[in-house]
């Protein structure tokens, strides 16, 4: 099974270029499921049902998200029905969405998506390892899944890589995201599962981490908060992974995917 | 001017991989400068006399460290008496060692190396922004100095990217160490700086950023520490960037580098 | 029912002003049940099996404790043959201990003690209040549990106000620890809880949070360790409240208690 | 010389308890100064013009702030021309406003102001001690200022006690702010400074530190935000100090003030 993984889409740059790159990956890749994380798709803060919508035609079969997850609030309006995005599934019971998904392919292959958010310098949510040792346990890969694939949005490396090896053997891969700058350590880990430390953003480099580089540059210069943070407008580089896996849902490797924009370019020679 | 830079070096596999394959990357890079980020270099925790005498053996010419500088005591003994180690330069007035190092390479240009820490999630140094103000004042590219490194030394990529901007055209290379994860978002800024928001750590990647993988997964899980953190003692890949800059100071290019152990492995072409 | 709450009992000094003044205390107050928090009673780190015995001899029915409950690891071999020592009960599962215990008084009434600890600024355990909502859902006051404490060990004192709230009208009290300075704000919640933001150390105030002062200020104004953390060996100040409830376990008055040392005295008027 | 320190002015109820009791304490206590932090005066958020010019004529002399002081961007317009408002005083150089302010009283006394905010659980500011270190040897106590006021706006209670200490005999009060909680631990420090943790809010404390009490509470359940904090606004109680000086400046009392609303009062005997 091919699995194409995309990181953090930031704003109108990041939705363009992953609208102008994912069909020639699709074409080039010929992925079976295509998972993004929209949680700065608009404007950089959360995701709107139109901007879900538009990544949805361009050919995204899950959203995954992180802390800026209701950012736009019109999210709690559509979330509950819409089963093809997720967040982070170790917010506390009652909170509205859910935070993994179960999905069919064309080709008939079952894939659960989990979306977990670490806690290291971030907000204390319930226990990810928690989380993911449950869904784990309820949809045994190779069993009830023919793939699981992990998004593991978190701050602290350290969390990142524990997650990895907590899974390691019982996903098909793990993946990071929330820094939005990819990592290089791509790797299939000892028992199975693929494994990055972070997708990168979808999103204009020339920037701070997505942003446009003025006002976050000043903040930390001054202390003081001037502007809002918007969204730097320059092309963009998507930022991904890409993985494929065994009848037993393990990975056979994992490459990571720079298309377009400032940073060096990387695709997988298939 | 070509210079290396290598992450951190963390415990016996990291210093191994450099004494391994330093000499080849000096034979096939030629650098005229080799900067290291020697913080982890002994079990893990600092850096003693004689670690960081076999490291200039090996070939590095400068040692920079970071949050980790003083974990071994004896480092206060000799640091005022190493001009080729640094600590963190925005450390209070008064403590033992400094922050900036200049050098001469061996066909007499001169080199200021900048060591900073950041602060975002991290104990609250003074400004490095400021002193990174201070310095590049002090000695501007392409009079005093041909070329300047910048090891930012950071948690956030947000705090990272921002001093690469801030220092943009004022600093050859602002290089970010800590995560001991690589990134892939090597690039030259608009205004000629070359930045990587992290070089990598140089260690066994079955591990958790560098040690062992069973006490730190078991540290998330149960919220209680057991045994030390000590090293992953499999085969370490070097990680780290060579920068090439012109007769200004300026970046022309920064290429990754990850040479043996489990990554994927990258190496500038010349 | 009469409740006496004795906050962070810090070192030697600590340990022996609970010793001095607990008997007149006792006397005075004529409490049927006195909780006191141990996490810091053996030299300023955990409590030991031969600490928590003198505490328990001098009259503490139930010591709670916070981050600090295994500093000494002695505690792994009988906290959970203990019931009188609990450790915060969100904790994952699995760790050894206990988070609430339910007690008889001599005089045959219920008493229900649950520790819980803040997130806030600190290491990010399970939800304190989704422990709490169970443990005060399966114990309802008045009707299985005569009274409820809650030690509610935190951070920031949002948190643990918020705590208050949280309960008020379904327990007893919910007194804070973890500070190590005692507050003013001891009042009865509009539902009938008893509150206080934090109960204060046992210490010695001259000072830095019951440590001796010169370590820590060296550590503020060098960013550097010293030496190890020892606690101040003057005089202590016994800091904790008063608790009486009514036949439905709602409180009816709380008070400040300040006994010995440098601190300005208060004592209940009965 | 005598000295009145009043802690976060909450939204209205702080300023209506302090504009109700303030003429009270000052025909009590005869105070010579009266300092009262400000950040929080306007809605919970920062201060206006108006405000200010208000609680200047209810008879404070000189406003203190902290994190919030310019969540009222007008603030911007006329702090540089305010003498008598004061922004913590570790701010990156450039910011505008002062942190330090040195004022006569009507009998021709010199008092020093200095306002300072912690680094632990905060913002990281500029070093608190060293800006401590030259507001201090600028202008020592008993020579170029009769009295001299610190305001520790600091979340940590260890960092705030450390500043007691290293002010100790130099400044003739360090009181801190920021919890929004009186502390019950006033002490004149063994070298004569007059020492509170926390002076409290000014505010109601049926809240979550002076915040409505359902958005907070929610968001600690949810982990999500509703709708935005507002002052809870039942009756307040206006909370701080009262500090007495000798003839060298250093303290020779202190005594905790809370008045009015839900907490039990407290006034000095004198
Ligand atoms: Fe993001
Ligand atoms: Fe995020
Ligand atoms: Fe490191
Ligand atoms: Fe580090
Ligand atoms: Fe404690
Ligand atoms: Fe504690
Ligand atoms: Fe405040
Ligand atoms: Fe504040």
């Amino acid at each position: 099974m091919r699995i194409l993984f995309i990181g953090d889409i930031i704003g109108r740059p990041g939705r363009d270029v992953v609208a102008a790159e994912l069909p020639r990956l699709k074409d080039l890749l010929k992925p079976d499921f295509v998972v993004a994380n929209g949680e700065n798709a608009a404007g950089g803060f959360g995701v709107t049902r139109a901007i879900a919508d538009d990544l949805f035609g361009a050919g995204v079969d899950c959203l995954t998200t992180g802390n800026h997850w209701a950012d736009q609030r019109e999210i709690l309006t559509f979330i509950d029905d819409e089963d093809r995005i997720l967040r982070p599934r170790n917010y506390p019971a009652g909170v509205p969405g859910k935070g993994a998904g179960f999905y069919e392919t064309r080709s008939g292959q079952h894939v659960l998506v989990v979306n977990l958010m670490g806690r290291v310098f971030m907000d204390a949510l319930d226990d990810p390892f928690a989380a993911a040792e449950h869904e784990l346990g309820a949809c045994p890969l190779g069993e009830a899944a023919d793939a699981i694939i992990i998004d593991m949005h978190a701050e602290a490396t350290s969390e990142k890589m524990a997650m990895g090896h907590f899974c390691d053997g019982r996903a098909s891969a793990v993946i990071g995201t929330h820094s939005h700058i990819p990592t290089a350590d791509a790797q299939v880990l000892p028992g199975g599962t693929a494994y990055l430390t972070d997708a990168g953003g979808c999103c204009d480099y020339d920037s701070v981490i997505g942003m446009d580089k003025y006002e976050p540059v000043q903040r930390f210069i001054r202390k003081m908060h001037g502007s809002r943070f918007t969204p730097a407008m320059g092309p963009a580089t998507l930022c991904g992974a890409f993985v494929e896996t065994n009848e037993k849902g393990l990975a056979t490797r994992i490459d990571m995917i720079r298309v377009g924009g400032r940073l060096q370019q990387a695709l997988p020679e298939l």
